[in-house]
């Protein structure tokens, strides 16, 4: 039996504001994902590589996602990163996930020791599991070898599909690698795969992609969201490049600081665009410039009016 | 004022064995860690990278480490790692160190996101170490470039010393680089540095080092002490010859596996050979030639009798 499709579209890593003492800030949190999804976003991913989920505490984490569900978004558009180096927190965090009634989770690979055997990674994601027990867990498995080091070969991602075809839904490639996309797609057609960018968000949708899952979602959703309507109209291809010349603009610089800088700007509140270490927040002259570039070179603006 | 001296000599970090449901096995810890200071250690560093500290989740750390303190170790004795790759999880766990009366922590740079700003890290320690605001906060800087992949350059440590002077006591070196450890020992005296093997404890010593902290003094804290109290005499170079062979016919396999599989041999107990994936235990082939090959060309064994 196959897994059900749970997720498709276009889904963000929520970014995560924090406050002036530092801590996360869960009034401008759940805002800010209440606005995604009027955006246009599917379906959320908070707890991302882009929400500096891997600089938040395990309760923290689990305090934010309720804070979530509680202000009214539908936990089953939820995706929380629930994988962390660690094999007991991962289950902590995982379980929780269900319990609040999440959709699905999204498991990068357990990354601090590296060059980890096939086996060891298998046994890492069977034991997480099997120890959760539950039918309600679906899993996308997150790829992303730029910043974790470990990640998911096709003969691992096999292995566990057929151990676990109901549990085992789906994948984020973060590779920035679009033959590792292609290549996943060919094999495991059953399996929901999301581009970790929507620079492949054209390619990968003709190739069987479900969507994407990318960080600049937080701050394009509606222009993503239209390449995704359309993408088998004649525009499909004008609005791609759009996309497409936004999203290099935005990568020219360091992208979490950049986009919080960006949505600072236009929500007129400086204390968004805080980041916690290691991560600085773009100086001054340079947030003014990314504002400046995004607004001249590609029309780009955010229209918070209809935001709480 | 400078920093008070703390620690010093031949410091393991300290296996974790696992029961038969994958959980820390806390008896056989303590057992261990109290065997190790019979055989010659002078302290201890639980929950090291041998220590699959990054496989434990949160609260499993906190627990095993109340059971050595309620064992009867001397806390004093103990610089436990506290590094995580999350702000808030690394003060949650440095925190309880102190409380329980720790002389240390060993601790990791955050480790999930790459390529971080020296300023970056700068900022994350200084977040730490302020948020703490406790004197009797001693931090070892745990550098571990092949592992963590994010490490402290000589800069950073220089930064961190000059604002912290007494915060900051010490580093553990796990580079392999001797080049990078005799730099740190030239450039910053009062620092407490340690090799992270004992391959580089006699040149550590003679270059002002105040001993190791390494992964094989789980079973060869004996031979390490030898060298670390006879270095100035005549016999030295002859002992850290017989150290450095027994290091490097151990490390031809993998570490961790090696150890808890030499170990299980010596106690005649099976279930200390395991591990928490990713790692999987030596196949019962190796583990054997493990042992032989440590016993016949190096003389190697290991005595329980005194053990508990």
């Amino acid at each position: 039996m196959a897994t059900e499709a749970h997720f498709s579209g276009v889904i963000a890593p929520v970014l995560t504001p924090f406050d002036e003492e530092g801590g996360p800030d869960a009034a401008r949190f759940t805002d800010h994902a209440s606005w995604l999804l009027a955006e246009g976003c599917t379906a959320l991913a908070p707890f991302g590589t882009t929400s500096e989920a891997n600089s938040l505490g395990i309760e923290e984490r689990m305090e934010l996602l309720e804070e979530l569900v509680d202000s009214g978004i539908d936990p089953g558009k939820l995706m929380p990163g629930t994988g962390t180096c660690s094999l007991a927190d991962t289950i902590a965090l995982t379980e929780h996930a269900i319990e609040v009634g999440c959709g699905g989770v999204l498991m990068l690979p357990p990354f601090y020791y590296k060059g980890p055997s096939e086996d060891g990674l298998f046994r890492y994601f069977a034991e997480v599991i099997e120890c959760i027990g539950d039918d309600r867990l679906k899993v996308y498995l997150y790829h992303i070898p730029p910043v974790a080091q470990v990640g998911f070969s096709l003969p691992l991602i096999g292995r566990l599909l057929k151990e676990f075809p109901n549990t085992v839904a789906g994948l984020k490639d973060s590779s920035g690698d679009w033959s590792n996309t292609a290549a996943i797609l060919a094999e495991y057609p059953q399996l929901e795969v999301f581009p970790g960018s929507e620079i492949f968000l054209l390619d990968g949708l003709k190739h069987g992609a479900k969507g994407c899952i990318s960080a600049t979602c937080n701050v394009s959703a509606n222009a993503i969201r239209k390449v995704y309507d359309s993408w088998q109209t004649p525009d499909a291809e004008r609005l791609q490049a759009g996309i497409t010349a936004l999203r290099k603009a935005i990568q020219a610089y360091p992208m979490i600081p950049a986009l919080k800088a960006v949505i600072a700007h236009y929500r007129g509140d400086p204390g968004w665009a805080a980041v916690r270490p290691p991560f600085m927040p773009l100086p001054a002259a340079e947030a003014e410039k990314a504002v400046r570039t995004l607004a001249e070179a590609h029309g780009f603006t955010l229209d918070f009016a209809d935001a709480a």
